[in-house]
């Protein structure tokens, strides 16, 4: 399964959102804040910005330098609040450890929650009122769904159980009518229950976890593990949880890493960014009225 | 397994917090709304109004007519979040069509929201952090701590995937490290799941639809079923969704209907009452200091 196609899909349309946004005088504007070192982020706000680039919606890269006081920084995610040129908030992993990320997440104002993290959007994830879900967790339901696979009945097994991936992934399937069963570390027979699965996400970080020997045959397996392994030649290669030649003999689907749920998550964040412009605008007229005259900010 | 002694355990504790936050000049208050006919919860609020008495919490009981509208309702919570005498708002079930109880639900605040209902209380427990949970939810769980089962890789089957009961009960087992699967009426094949569960949550509100022979022998079945069924006498009698009989021949623990499930859950009630109120005296003394003079309200 090629996530770049799944991916094109998702960004055709959000850039035809992004443009109606734009023409309405609501052009949407992604802030990223980064703490402390620049580098193991790097990358991943390169290829942010250079896919907001493409979809016409304005990336803002902030550094913040590593002393930074944790009441600095939520005075700044405050002041971002409030701005109502800031569509949406999207915290840098890691901060350094002096800042309390959960607090940090949850200070961004659950309208610019582009993240989908903030404990209320969490809960109406469970509440089946998916506004903006968390982006990696939506994601490897999007792969799931471009298998033809009918989700109702499936017997789904989620292997990680944690709060922003193996557990929206969960409540996501449920909402869908799948039987779900999420397994992690503590699970006494993991395989007893990889056998039966319809489908299997992975999310764990332990290359090789799932072989082929374990799974049902035709069944679906969605990879969203991140590894970078040896590659045997002084390099090093990224690598999912599954491993992927044995995988690929018995599996019906199988999201190579890296080119899977990777670039999907991507596109779900700008997803969720133009959402979010259009709750903020829809939000801004129900208590000001439409404006007919906007100035020039 | 008696609900009841359960239940005094928890509400030994509450009585004391109650006690220590009447003489710090913090008395818990509960007020409950209910909206039209009078009849449906009337059962439930004398209940909750003794267990309330029992362990000094003052109870409001309050009636809105039918015509009340939404506006009016939304109106009379943000009335109640901002007095600051009110610990506790309970919103008693059903209101009239034109009233939409989850917004009604999602009006309260979330550090008034003692029956544990809003997004951000369901967000706080898929986060791990448990402040104000959803009462049956946490009922149940309370009744299976109470076997001595260890929770860490116990295989548990949900069965239900309500927002408010079968969804929190999940997350909640997973976080103490069980492998949980929730089943619903799309699942292919309930005994299945049945068969290899160590211990069952059921609650669907069917009668019978977990019969002894579905179980694993020694399962933990906690039933939260609540059905009226004829008593073949021309009166009605309660049962659970477990068939009581021929479960206890099979099952290590079951809790029986009424009387199981039940009054544990008023209890949780009232402790969230108590956890509310301790909630709210931090954060007024946070932002405020501690008063060393409390007017007489």
């Amino acid at each position: 399964m090629d996530g770049r196609i799944v991916s094109a899909r998702i960004r055709e349309k959000v850039g035809q959102k992004v443009a109606g946004l734009t023409a309405a005088n609501w052009p949407p504007r992604l802030v990223s804040i980064a703490v402390g070192a620049a580098e193991p982020a790097a990358l991943y706000i390169r290829n942010q910005k250079r896919v907001a680039d493409k979809l016409g919606i304005a990336f803002e890269d902030r550094h913040y330098p590593e002393g930074t006081t944790r009441e600095e920084m939520l005075a700044a995610v405050q002041a971002l609040n409030a701005d109502p040129r800031v569509t949406g908030i999207l915290i840098q992993r890691p901060v350094p450890g002096h800042i309390p990320m959960k607090e940090l997440q949850a200070a961004v104002h659950p309208l610019k929650d582009v993240e989908g993290m903030h404990p209320a959007s969490i809960g109406n994830i469970v509440y089946n009122d998916l506004i903006l879900g968390p982006c990696t967790a939506v994601a490897a339901v999007e792969m799931l769904r471009a298998t033809d696979l009918a989700l109702e009945g499936l017997e789904v097994v989620v292997v990680g159980h944690s709060e922003i991936v193996g557990k929206p992934i969960a409540f996501l399937l449920m909402s869908e009518g799948a039987t779900v069963t999420v397994c992690h570390h503590m699970t006494r027979d993991l395989s007893v229950h990889l056998r039966r699965a319809d489908a299997v996400f992975v999310a764990v970080g332990k290359p090789g976890l799932i072989d082929g020997s374990m799974l049902k045959p035709g069944a679906a397996v969605i990879d969203i593990g991140i590894n970078q392994i040896d590659d045997g030649a002084g390099g090093t290669r990224v690598v999912g949880d599954a491993d992927y030649a044995s995988c690929r003999e018995v599996a019906g689907w199988l999201t190579p890493v890296p080119g899977g749920v990777g670039p999907v998550t991507v596109s779900i964040l700008m997803r969720n960014v133009a959402k979010a412009a259009e709750l903020q605008k829809r939000h801004y007229e129900k208590q000001y009225g439409t404006p007919t005259f906007v100035p020039d900010v």
